[in-house]
């Protein structure tokens, strides 16, 4: 996630160039079919493209809105997460022998890192494994998760348990099943009150609420034939674009003369410019609508459970505790 | 649902081609009203077309936003449902008998089958017996409900009672209430504590819960009165269109000539075009509006119901799994 | 709830008629003042008729969105109801006494339907009593509600307490202050319980959320100002249309002969044509608007009551259960 | 709020009269400066004018939607209030001693006394105190509010306490101390089953979520800036509008003769019809802002309180129960 | 959050005046390009950039309406606090001993305390900073954040602990672990009721989960890409505009003579005019979107925090409150 002041305009502009390059490849061609013998003259109608114009931005805002949705949900998840882990250290540490809760702690916090390398793993219609956003990636930051594997990472939350766990087809599950054993064990052992075993079992049903959530968010794309339809109403419209503003810019300039030829040249940058503008409002719906890619628009993860790592770690009084992940070039992630 | 990268956009127009037809034949015929006697130079003024084209895509885009509201309501149902049934089996496994648990794991993965049948069941108002999905579905995927009956995907889950469960009017339901029981037969012979009956009828209430939800949405339609609303608009828009494009772009090409003909005749292909792209917005929200019908836009519930199985019988130490059911050319059952 | 596969385009236009003749009268009106002295050639111009029709789109598309979500909201109460109930059996017939579950279903059957019928009770602003809705009904459907009395109906489930309970002003909440007296009474006897005590409130609390949020949809309308507002926008777009067709059309047509008169004429079906439109995109929220009227759009509480009685008394071994209620003309009450 | 069947077009033209005066003036100058010399041929061109129109109407719908989300919001309020408070008279009739039941019942109703006097207060933004809303005030409807103060609509309830609790700075929250301490001390002296204790903490914290609820949009309008933004844009449409529209339909009226004359001043009536829509649409937005205001759009917080107060009184058995407050030309306050 | 009727809009004119500025120097050069040779007669033609006008205010408006999403969710968060801490000062009233429940309520103001100076601190993507706001703020208001730091605010309330709690990398976390503590340690020593414990586990799981809601609207930014595509659109359109307003105002003059020459210049006003519409409606919501910056539009947390000290101090019987924080020019903090 970025959460620098602003995306730089060059950046913005570089990582959105493949629009820009399509428009400005059609826009020659129209100039050409304009100008040259034997279809010279031709254009589309600027009021008939102007329609399209409209309609693009209405398909395109919907989109993103409704992909805002996937994002805000996947952070909401996230924050609620936050919230269980806190409360469970508290009742851990005050109800549980120091063993006991240096486990569940402990175990609480390998699942959080089973889950985070879950939704790190690629799918196939997320974009962060397209050229542009490689590149991006490249440049200014790197995921936590690619620079480690699971079993290395839950090795020291887990002791030698980590390997199986993560052998595991689902490890995040397979954790949260130890901590309701371990949790219905303090009940049956009577080694909790009642009431505490309830709130307990209040943070385990969160826990798998959220991983639930999470994993919707992962494993189902925002609506394929939607994301179709905007991306199919974005070229058609950049395409007969230029088409539609080469005449219109010819018509304006007059017949012909030094101004008539550099305002027909005009419509190219001019073709390029709002070209590129509904490319980047579709395209920045689309880098949206995974939260979990590992993209500069992420909600970011790592971070969130690194801070939760060391906040829980240090009620339990670890001195060795893992640096906090700063954002770097501005991406959280 | 469609799982994989995007929607070829071979298979996407193939799949939306009768919009496209319709308007091909309109197109023809303001062709030739526009050129032939008595009516030559008929035309609808392109302006009052514009107005609809905006209107059309507000219409469409407002109804495609409510019906993926249908569509993520069923998902989150079925992300809850599995939440719902992990919780089931830890409590299961830690608290009940083993053979009582074994009990109530399979009803529950019972209960799942009927519902997932129950789900898959034609309605009126869905669209998937269209000839169109018919054929798309035919060459690339089936639906698991369509390969068995309920009877025989109930029989390895509840044995010889399985018949007698699949001829109730709702064996869902019947499966519930049979969960219902047990459970509460638990608290009256005290074989759990009063907390765990406790967790366990909020997992029974959120059984009810996430059924009624589904049925909800299987048994009331996106209102017909506003889809019929949008399907007149769209229809009323590509009916006129074509007469608005021809006489636009016959003025544009001027008097007569070659140049005069190629552009009157390139009215044609840019007609259908367009007339396709605001057919295609509303027949993606008419296919997506019916999540459960078995669709390749459907939330995939075989898929999710064969992991959940494979899940909790692999807690219950069961070694002959059901194989997954990945998804067969990109598309998710 | 219309239930089919989709409204017939002649029983729409029918219902929708009205504006349709409303713009027929002002397109002819425009016809005679464009053509006859002493204001031959008046018109609008178009391109401000033109800003309206975006504007009018938008007003009531905004419009029909949020009266969708009154009607999904008595949707998902109802649904809700139905998951209440089914978990009220449950209890009911495993830890009441027989004559006391049966007593306790019974009255929440009453109370169901003393709900119901309240639901009908007519509003001033409810539209089902306008012609064409009451004719729309006298040809297809009939309601429930309308067929006995409110004492008729809750004698089988109340006996001879019936008609006492049907002459209190709020026949459901009296309803539900005996089923939270019984409720309580078992708490003070000890019949059931602690954990049972506090899931049959849990219920009765569902119940009174109910009860309280289709209360609220139905005794306040969607707010009257914004209808008007949506109304006075298409009434007066609808009105300035035709003076900006006939010219538009006119000025196309060329100065006279044949082709010039045909077109001129032509204007007055393709005002027609289009007025009705926006017409019908505000009517259909309209009827949409209140989901319990007994309109073709309701939510169809009658038949959801008579599944849910079907399937409580089968629960309690009753032998003559009442019929369902199958939508008629792919109606559901 | 309004419950006939529709505003009725002269009170709303009446209501909303300022707008339509401000853009007749803006015609007249528009008329004139077109006309005279030394401006005379003066106009803006349609075109951009045309592009704030809808630019007008998004903002304007936008700003609708939200607002009524406040509304919605305000209902839902008290329609939950609703149902804690039947559920309070439940379980205080079966569970407390007469007198104690009889306290704790009234005790409710001055709370929902105060926090309906509280709700009614004047702030800053609100716009009942203007002068076309005090004027629909004063001759269609009163408010009870302003009829008595709060000391004497509470004594009724509170006996001699009233005077004490309704000076002390937040009467409403003083009742839900008192409520609480009540509630607490049943626990202590055990005068209750610890369930019942639990219900009644529940309703107690829903008193105060709901009083939460109700005070946030109470004491936070709609954000200024964006009813600032919105207002801006329609002053500023509404001032173009009549030097877009005079130009446009002096060139179609032609050149002069009586004609152009007519068709010259038609403009002024026209611009007037088309800036008074725009006006209004953004003014019913404004005055549906404040739900607790005292408006004639407002929920009907006086109404839902006594209909509230008659049916718990009756519960106690009081036969001197207050009269309904039925609409008032179809007003409900 | 501005609290008064309305922004002057002289205030608005002057905090938004940057755009205004930047149309300004835009529109100069349009004229000049438009008038001068060697591109006499050169501007954009006006269709074109009036489709950019719809789409402009389209991605604003819904820009808009997202912030106001994180806005009102913040202001619930602060609404849900306020009834969270009545709750807990009468339970700590009612059921602890004196000193305890001193203790328990003046830890949960420095939790608020120490919250609200967490939410006060700046971020990299927040608008406050700027000179417009700063400006803006010097004039008006200030914030009580700035005025004392977080140790000399606690002391009143945590005594010789302050200090140590305000160097804690989280203040307002080890508050929390502080509170639930001595909530665990209640049920440890049996010196409260188990129900009582329940109750106040809620609040603390509630205290929890509002702070988790505000650390994530403080810590993730609305979308940076999001915002950057809004702010491209508008300043692309804004760019655009003059060149398009220019020539058809000149087009309209008419050839030449002083008329013409007025109308040319008249073009700069009114450029400036419609390009600051839209500047500021894009900075509107650029200011509403993190409303825990101490901005003007901000959550009035210092305001609601000083209420909720005073009310629940003077429980305690207190007698030297605080004051209470009104508006300053209208704007409460």
């Amino acid at each position: 996630m970025h959460v620098g002041r602003s995306y730089r305009l060059l950046d913005f502009a570089v990582w959105s160039r493949r629009g820009a390059l399509y428009v400005l490849i059609v826009s020659l061609v129209a100039v050409a079919a304009y100008s040259l013998p034997p279809l010279a003259g031709f254009g589309i109608p600027w009021p008939i493209v102007a329609v399209l114009g409209t309609s693009v931005a209405l398909v395109a805002g919907f989109k993103n809105g409704q992909v805002l949705q996937r994002s805000s949900d996947a952070l909401q998840a996230f924050a609620q997460i936050a919230a269980i882990s806190r409360l469970l250290a508290t009742l851990s540490c005050d109800f549980l022998e120091k063993d006991v809760a240096r486990r569940v702690i402990l175990r609480h916090l390998a699942w959080l890192t089973a889950l985070r390398y879950s939704l790190r793993r690629p799918m196939p219609w997320e974009t962060v494994s397209q050229g542009v956003n490689r590149a991006f990636r490249r440049r200014y930051y790197q995921i936590q998760e690619d620079l480690t594997t699971l079993p290395q990472a839950l090795t020291p939350l887990l002791g030698t348990a980590a390997d199986a766990i993560a052998a595991r087809p689902q490890p995040a599950l397979a954790l949260l099943h130890l901590q309701g054993e371990e949790i219905n064990g303090l009940l049956k052992q009577g080694a909790v009150p009642t009431q505490v075993y309830s709130e307990l079992m209040k943070l385990l049903r969160d826990c798998h609420d959220q991983q639930a959530r999470c994993d919707r968010i992962k494993n189902t794309p925002y609506p394929r034939q939607y994301a179709a339809v905007s991306a199919i109403f974005v070229v058609i419209f950049a395409t007969l674009l230029p088409f539609g503003v080469v005449p219109t810019f010819a018509t304006m300039g007059g017949a012909d003369g030094v101004l008539g030829t550099v305002i027909l040249w005009l419509s190219v940058p001019f073709s390029v410019l709002i070209g590129w503008m509904y490319f980047a409002l579709d395209l920045v719906g689309e880098s949206t609508s995974n939260p979990f890619e590992g993209n500069a628009n992420d909600v970011p993860i790592s971070q969130i459970s690194r801070d939760l790592e060391i906040e829980l770690r240090s009620r339990l009084s670890d001195t060795e505790l893992p640096p906090a992940l700063p954002p770097v070039h501005g991406i959280a992630t």
